[in-house]
């Protein structure tokens, strides 16, 4: 174990709407102090330090996230954070960080994360991962992390395993992957959740560098070639050679582009309490609830309210009479909402770029 | 006509909470700008202007609340804008402000007026006010202006007339007040309404100076001496004078310490839409509604919402499946009520109050 060197990459690329009006364009969720009183991406980088010192912590998004990225998290070597050229989804960024760390080193172990999902349980994630790095290590398997399903969700992707064929490491379970399934229909997680043997599938993976070039080169051949243009422009620390790569090659998912495709994945069982925090709905069972099934970030004074979820930081907010009402009260813009409907901010977005108030996006 | 010399006097001295978050123990109902971009003391000067100039308008109000009308009206003159020493509702405030006026002119005639309502129909209303000077002076009566009631509120004052006994004056119709009735249960207002006969007590009232100086001799003994008493300090400019009658003097309503105990009052038929403006949810009727039912003040985006009313000065508001729903949004606070649960403001004032959030009430 000593000798595994586990470096982590934190994707930080992802634009997000879902938690309007706290969530702007140039400022997404993981930028956020919604889970506690740092930002989600302070969180996942701090999580990880008692396995993956800051030296070894990577992060990929655009320039004007990169920004965000280098004044929240100080620590993190300012070679180390990435820039893509260019939004070309998960699979072209994760082969330019790959490639980076390849370069350093061929043998590492590289951990993907995204920047904005939530683990409840660190000690009990931290030791999934060195397992999960010994499994990537000893077994050059690319290893992805199953969720156990808990629930029909249609959100999620899902990932089918030989569950009766367990294989310990490291004193874990791990599966062999049958197959990756897209975000299903409600009753096609239903059956998926019947039939047992899922999990959702949480975008976090791991995988030795050279293991994952040898992956494309077998089972993303349509990828392999920008593997090569990225190390080479990065060898000669070209941008422009860069920029190409990320002109040329195709906008995937490294789901799609290369764990879909790819023979011999493991999974290892996620149960560390995950969430991806996907809209302020999610935030009470997050936050915990008061008697009145109320969950409150700022000054509230309820009077006959129940289920509401207020976020209204440096402003009191008051409540009469009101039930599963989400209310979200920021400097320039507030959002009241039926609990059940957060999914309709998407429209409230679209109404504002059709009147022609981008400030508010 | 033209030789009556009418002035008005602006009763300030109210001070509401059901306005809040918007108005503050401070800033109350009267110096808000909820009914146009105007606060509604400014709208209720403005409105008698044709008929009264800025020179014999007077408001009465304490200290603090004179310092606001000073600042929003500054064309009336400094020496019109009556202090009372403290607060010791309407009656002790009328007596002051006649006896000023009384000093400058026995025989003008004291227009008596809430600031802080709203009257829709300002050509009816002026040519209802001269028709009343008229009778209040010809007729040496006190004059009340009653609201023809319109559902069995239970929020006012009736006055029971014999309707069937119309005088014609100044082409207006008045009636002889059988009874004042004060705020009735719903039960009593719904028989009022079935009986016929009763108008709303609208608190504006009209009467010589002089024959308010002798009515209260006749039917309100007990506010005589103090009558006496203001018109002697007023004359030394004693300020030390006018606090001692403030001290001393009952603490009544002008209803009941005069209204309701003088015979030959007059009623003059207030139809020109008028409206005391109660509470939130009484600003729908004034503002009006869009197509869903909605009434905003301020930038608004509703998506699948219906009846809200939202007042956001400033800031962004979105709605999201929501229906009757009253939002406020002021600098310091957020109210979130069920449309018809506002007068449940004063809990969350207490709730306030017993945290020590002092500041926001």
């Amino acid at each position: 174990m000593a000798k595994l060197d586990i470096r982590a990459v934190i994707m930080a690329g992802g634009s997000g709407t879902r938690f309007w009006p706290m969530s702007r364009k140039r400022v997404p969720k993981q930028f956020l102090p919604i889970i506690s009183a740092r930002t989600m991406i302070e969180e996942t980088a701090l999580r990880l330090l008692p396995l993956i010192p800051y030296r070894r912590i990577y992060t990929i998004a655009g320039e004007s996230h990169s920004r965000n990225i280098r004044r929240l998290l100080p620590k993190i070597p300012r070679a180390n954070v990435l820039v893509e050229p260019r939004a070309r989804n998960t699979a072209p960024a994760l082969i330019l960080a790959t490639a980076r760390i390849y370069l350093e080193n061929p043998r590492a172990v590289v951990l993907v994360l995204p920047a904005d999902h939530l683990i409840h349980d660190r000690g009990v994630f931290l030791k999934k991962l060195e397992a999960a790095a010994v499994a990537a290590s000893d077994e050059e398997a690319l290893v992805t992390f199953g969720i156990p399903a808990e629930s029909p969700a249609t959100g999620y992707g899902y990932i089918q395993c030989r569950k009766t064929r367990a294989r310990r490491i490291h004193d874990e379970r791990f599966y062999a992957v049958q197959a990756f399934k897209e975000k299903p229909s409600y009753e096609q997680a239903a059956a998926f959740l019947k039939e047992g043997g899922y999990f959702w599938n949480s975008g976090m993976f791991i995988w030795r560098a050279e293991v994952f070039a040898r992956s494309l080169e077998r089972f993303a051949p349509d990828f392999a070639p920008f593997w090569i243009k990225a190390l080479d422009a990065l060898g000669k620390r070209s941008r422009a050679g860069l920029s190409a790569v990320f002109e040329e090659i195709p906008s995937l998912s490294i789901d799609y582009a290369l764990m879909e495709k790819a023979r011999g994945v493991l999974v290892c069982e996620g149960d560390f309490g995950w969430s991806d925090v996907g809209a302020w709905s999610s935030l009470p069972d997050i936050w915990g609830r008061d008697k009145n099934g109320n969950s409150f970030r700022g000054e509230c004074v309820a009077v006959d309210s129940r289920g509401a979820l207020c976020f209204s930081p440096g402003k009191l907010t008051a409540l009469i009479g009101v039930s599963d009402l989400i209310v979200v009260n920021t400097r320039d813009a507030l959002l009241v909402c039926r609990a059940d409907q957060d999914q309709k901010v998407k429209e409230v977005l679209e109404l504002l770029k059709k009147q022609g108030k981008t400030k508010y996006l």
